[in-house]
């Protein structure tokens, strides 16, 4: 009865992306960079070490001299240098970091050597080298390999390499390289602005109590400008509550094109109800590329493209979600982030899928593939889930027993369902970080069978088991 | 040599977390709550929905009437409602959302019904569900059961319940439950302000180019602000870099002080050199609880507390991290991250550890265990990888074939190496997104080894196999 040809997940992806263009590059600071991704190589200006560098604390040497009693002629620190050459015969006073001086072909860390009492100066000090009351010597307690603890020129960096890629995303370790090769204005793509709208004559604001008859209170919008924002988008802009009414509606697109976004999400208004109008004025102002998803939850999910000809024919991406709250999250994660990652300059924006075992059995709906909400944990088969009680044979360990950990190799992803998963139930999301991929057949799918699983949320947070997880062996 | 007893990672962590409390609680407001732990229960204070409400759009019905012609009495429109019930022998339009009218226990959805002529009003209508023209009417083509598509009261949530408890993380989905259950003021956990310093007179801004004689870029100080940023800090201060003189570096310690920060973390300075002064500065303002760990890289990690009397009395932890850049990233990983995380509120503030296949032999130190940088993705055997030959018996696929996705069972996390470890080196950091624990011991774990791997980035973001990874089958 809709208008609108129902389409696959994978078709629905596949059409958004191919709508969805890398936005330009802007020029950030180096405290702007973490998360962005760059939009040009980075090359390195110079080697690293710019000198030849002592791995250690100890005396630079001349390896050939091995073992004895040596005058300590200078001193090379870290940032405070003594120009003096390293002659056969001396050693130099050095620090980690710092730079061998010329003559010395390697160092001797100060664990294989014995300050000695300061000799009558044999003619060797140089001025600056000599301590208070004569020239300091040092017993070198073992020989050194030409080469030893020093890092040679440009062997971190080679001046003129490419540190860093176009296409990479900063994290924490890239800041640091940045820093290291004195990038601090880099080239990366812009992050989307964002717009964000609620649609509902009964929807209010979540501040309302108590709830008047027939009200319920906004959860979409908090949590998808939340969504947005940790997706990636460099601004985002809160348009509040649309009206069921087309007047209404319509000003409240007028206003997100005013403001430039690049995306506007709106929740509700897109099933098949006669006060739902987000896909007749998407159909007025723009093109429906799609405006029905097998899928479960999500199924009237819509996008249109919006060509604005008053600003430049620039594109606007419209993504009209459905309004229960767990289908909105559900296809956010499954096509906006996607886009706004593209938009962000990510190469590989779709969510990442990796295979999970469920602890409990999953029903199966028979008429379209279900998405199913799912804490994934690191572990062997968590006790108390009918995975376990179906794993076990041998008797529980004793009560008052303290959890061991969890034999690494006995360990793999289990995914705990999140319970009922009707779509007006968002505590079905409550701790999820993975979208189980379940098809669509008859039956069910009994516990301990493997999954696919679209990972929508960090692991670095996910639960562990007690007494957690065992080590690699030995460490 | 060292004054300072060598412990075990797991010892210094421990002895981390002892002194390290979470943070009293502040209120934010919905906006800010994303990231944050709360430090209260939530509890809804009324029920979700709050009527019976309608799954579909429809038609409202009597089920014991089952199919048949029936006028169409009202209208309950989400927002917009007729108060009129429906008897027997009618029925009324209902939009999803919308309060079931009395009289009505089950919803016909609009697929199954068919609109009929308007009628000439058989004293059925009542005003407003009048259509111009007369009654309208509708045929319902298949009888509904009592109950069907309708969700009852508090189905979703009970009056009263915890939908989140003290503790919990707040996230994407949490704020829609938040707003869903109208808690726009929170209590939550504190977050910590963290000050970053760097040390050595070797140590230059990142934007000077060219460098002068023995000069470094400081690239610590960046990448630790962003990685106490991204680790959680509220607030950041960067304290710039300290000289190799104890007074300027105690001015730097006085700074932060001053700036109440609840963590300081240095970097540079915890060596034996003789101008390394950290450890010196911190025993006599404060208590040294380790200066040296049994890990490579990171050995000289220190860590204080100061006792501030002229602030209450309160405490602030100070980490001293080597300055070697990637020892320094690991140490913040491994310690200090941990130890924000606690502050703000986590009851598991541990990294991750998952079980990882090496793609390439590891030669293993015999002093130490290794932290190990590495990216970790979910594939079969990478290929081009010494684990894929020692795994290939069969042919590779021809040239010219597209790559057909990594069938779901024959995936599993795979670490690839970023390459030589020297602590120097923090391109051996970029992509890592995990630490492999690696053994002390002589010789070499070969390809294919099963290692644990902390998380330390997201895996969202981990590298894909070309074509990706199969869903589960008939998905
Ligand atoms: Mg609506
Ligand atoms: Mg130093």
């Amino acid at each position: 009865m809709s208008a609108y040809k129902m389409i696959s997940i994978p078709e629905a992806q596949d059409i958004v992306l191919s709508h969805t263009q890398p936005l330009g590059a802007v020029t950030v600071g180096l405290a702007g960079a973490l998360g962005r991704v760059l939009s040009e190589d980075v090359r390195a200006p110079d080697s690293l070490p710019p000198f030849p560098a002592s791995i250690k604390d100890g005396y630079a040497v001349v390896a050939a001299d091995g073992c004895g009693e040596f005058p300590v002629i200078g001193e090379s620190r870290a940032g405070q240098l003594d120009d003096v050459p390293v002659r056969p015969g001396t050693v130099a006073y050095i620090t980690t970091g710092a730079p061998v001086p010329p003559g010395a072909d390697a160092v001797v860390q100060v664990e294989d050597t014995e300050a000695l009492p300061p000799g009558e100066g044999e003619g060797e000090g140089e001025g600056e080298g000599e301590g208070e009351g004569g020239q300091r010597r040092v017993r070198i307690a073992k020989a050194a390999r030409p080469g030893q603890d020093i890092r040679p020129v440009g062997s971190d960096i080679t001046e003129g390499d490419i540190v860093l890629r176009a296409g990479e995303l900063v994290g924490v370790a890239e800041v640091g390289i940045l820093a290291t090769v004195g990038a601090v204005q880099l080239r990366v793509h812009a992050t989307p602005k964002v717009a964000v709208l609620s649609t509902g004559d009964e929807v209010v604001d979540p501040a309302t109590r108590p709830l008047g008859p027939g009200q319920i209170r906004d959860a979409n919008r908090s949590m998808l400008l939340a969504a947005a924002a940790r997706g990636g988008a460099g601004e985002v802009v809160d348009l509040g509550v649309a009206r069921d009414t087309p007047g209404h509606l319509e000003g409240c697109l007028a206003a997100a094109i005013d403001q430039r976004v690049d995306v506007l999400i709106t929740s509700g208004g897109v099933s098949m109800g006669d006060r739902d109008l987000i896909k007749p004025l998407l159909q007025r102002q723009g093109t429906i590329h799609f405006g029905r998803v097998r899928m479960k939850p999500g199924k009237p999910l819509t996008f249109a493209t919006l060509s604005l000809p008053q600003q430049g024919g620039r594109q606007m991406l419209v993504f009209g979600l459905p309004g229960n709250p767990v289908s909105s999250f559900v296809c956010f994660h499954l096509v906006v982030l996607p886009a706004l990652r593209k938009m962000a300059g990510w190469a590989h924006p779709a969510l990442r899928r990796v295979a999970a075992r469920l602890t409990s059995p999953l029903r199966l709906d028979p008429e379209r593939p279900e998405y199913h909400r799912a804490t994934l944990q690191w572990s062997t088969v968590p006790p108390g889930t009918p995975a376990a009680a179906a794993a076990a044979a041998e008797p529980p360990p004793p009560a008052a027993a303290a959890p061991s950990p969890a034999p690494l190799a006995a360990c793999e992803l289990w995914a705990v369902s999140t319970g009922n998963q009707i779509s007006s139930r968002l505590l079905s999301a409550r701790s999820a970080n993975a979208l189980l991929e379940i098809p669509c057949a008859e039956g069910v799918l009994p516990a301990g069978s493997l999954v696919s699983a679209l990972l929508i949320d960090d692991l670095g947070c996910m639960p562990v088991p007690a007494g957690g997880v065992a080590a690699t062996p030995g460490f």
